[in-house]
């Protein structure tokens, strides 16, 4: 089949790597259906270390299942499927308790064996905890939108369910990429009294105000940080969902929030220090929350809306690309040419 | 009157400054019948730079009303009272919102002209907002208890409610002094199903046993962490109440937290950096709370207990001294020798 290595920065490449194959009896084949590229992808892409093995990539997609295991019983044959992020057991604490990123036999994509998203086929191990059954065609039109729910729409709710958002508060998001943008979505759902969205691309921005931003602020920096306290009596808001993962992403947030707030990380850190002493983060008594979501732990809850049509997070895929093209949309998604591209297989 | 001044690492006095009288309508003037020596009061205790003027100390006191501004009117004269390690208006949003810590007319004691509670007497702005007056005699045996609500079971309190502390929740508390014993003993009123105290001097861990504690980790550092994670499955706790401010503390802290839980900082941090990249915080979505107590929100609670005895905080003082003998006082804390030393004017 065909697969999508990365060798380096900027250096994507399809290839033709052997077909996966059940390797262990509760795994599941699943042919995908649809794939993207994430904004995270954009970092190795950025930063790796060449090697000539490469790795291969993608880690969100929709597929229908085509090989089960002998162990595998609620994922069934012909089953569309959606595919959160992280691959878990289903079944230990810490998938019981929500935190699947966590799972004691869980792991991420393109590692140990285990392929990516952006390809033909990807082998899924503990299909039954991993894996989401949905009865909907491979044809749909609401194809685009059950995708995000393998990634950007779960990180964008995981941001702001970590940060207890609720009609009480109000709310920054730092970022107009999907996870931004999908952050404005569930700060909504979540009754969140105002979403200011620091963004730069208006059209971005603009579909941020269709999920339900209520303010917009262009300027980065400290003129951004000056902006969102004009706008909020120069108090900054409870919340602010930091989707972006640079230092001067963070250094934003804490500009931002309010005193007794909450500053909530889905944007992976690209460093390893940052300043929580007591003039950031501690006088204040801000809290840092955040991590890899937790995405299946939400697919139950946002299902639904998606089914129904009252939301449509499918919106942030402004471009589509076969899998021959991948490398093109790499290059669009990282010039900010395009916000997210859908890859068909 | 007397009064405690720092003048340098290692150089505190205490000399005759003039006695402190009403300035402002909402003020009253306290005379201090208990203080104490603070953790906190350490740090510039070794790295002050030294001052001809000095800086006023103490943030501790209970004390004795002796005069009143025509404005204030919850206090009365003669009322015994406590007064929390931060003054505050007690009627701005922030005070309503129980983050009393970030009063938008409040300030910390021994800056802007407002003394300490080293001393003889205080002035106290917004006294109303301030000081909690209570129904016992200043010779009774619940002052050193009652003193601890000035700042260290407040603080130790603030610390497993900001972590959110129930009785499905695992705790280790880092460090053995006043706040860390206090955090046991607040971790064992929200019923913490377990409490490891991270301490090496015997005579507080047994103390810290006493206020609740399950287990008790003597090594430091990475022995330390290894010692905590087996006494748990390898997993670490749900809470990480981090008591020290010192970098090895927040370490530590890091070490031995399980994924998806909270690290609760309340001692003071001594760092502005600090790890919270993919590899500390973000990758096992460790929460960071924490900063310094809002102990006025916490007294109507904490207060009940006291009285009737059912909590004996005050044990944390192990030592008195009067006021001339204060430097000693320090000296004693500073060496380990005295856990929390009682200060009578």
């Amino acid at each position: 089949m065909r697969a999508t290595y990365l060798y380096g920065p900027g250096d994507v490449r399809v290839i033709d790597v052997p077909d996966p194959v059940i390797h262990d009896a509760t795994d599941a084949i699943v042919r995908v259906v649809r794939a993207c590229v994430c904004g995270t992808d954009l970092h190795p892409y950025h930063s790796m270390a060449p090697t000539p093995q490469g790795s291969s990539m993608g880690h969100e997609f929709v597929g229908v299942v085509e090989d089960i295991g002998g162990d595998v019983h609620t994922v069934k044959m012909r089953d569309l499927v959606i595919a959160p992020f992280v691959w878990s057991d289903g079944t230990c604490d810490y998938c019981r308790e929500g935190l699947h990123t966590s799972c004691r036999h869980g792991g991420y994509w393109n590692a140990g064996g285990v392929g990516g998203g952006q390809a033909e086929a990807v082998r899924v191990p503990f299909a039954d905890g991993t894996l989401v059954p949905v009865s909907v065609e491979e044809n749909s039109p609401l194809i685009p939108s059950l995708l995000t729910l393998s990634d950007v729409y779960g990180t964008g709710y995981h941001a702001v369910r970590a940060a207890r958002v609720s009609a009480e508060t109000t709310v920054t998001v730092i970022g107009d990429g999907a996870v931004g943008l999908l952050a404005v979505l569930s700060a909504r759902q979540l009754d969140a009294r105002r979403v200011v969205l620091m963004g730069r691309h208006k059209d971005r921005t603009d579909l941020g105000r269709e999920f339900g931003a209520t303010d917009v602020v262009a300027e980065r920096g400290e003129e951004g940080i000056a902006a969102v306290r004009e706008l909020t009596g120069g108090d900054g808001t409870h919340v602010v969902i930091e989707a972006v993962g640079h230092m001067p992403a963070y250094q934003q947030a804490v500009g931002v929030v309010r005193p007794g707030g909450v500053i909530s990380r889905v944007g992976v850190p690209q460093y390893k220090n940052a300043p929580i002493g007591f003039g950031s983060l501690f006088g204040p008594n801000i809290t840092l929350t955040g991590g890899p979501a937790p995405v299946r732990a939400y697919i139950d809850t946002l299902l639904p809306g998606v089914l129904d049509g009252r939301v449509e997070p499918g919106k942030v895929f402004d471009r589509e690309a076969g899998l021959d093209q991948i490398a093109d949309a790499y290059r669009a998604m990282d010039s900010r040419e395009a916000l997210k591209v859908l890859v068909r297989p």
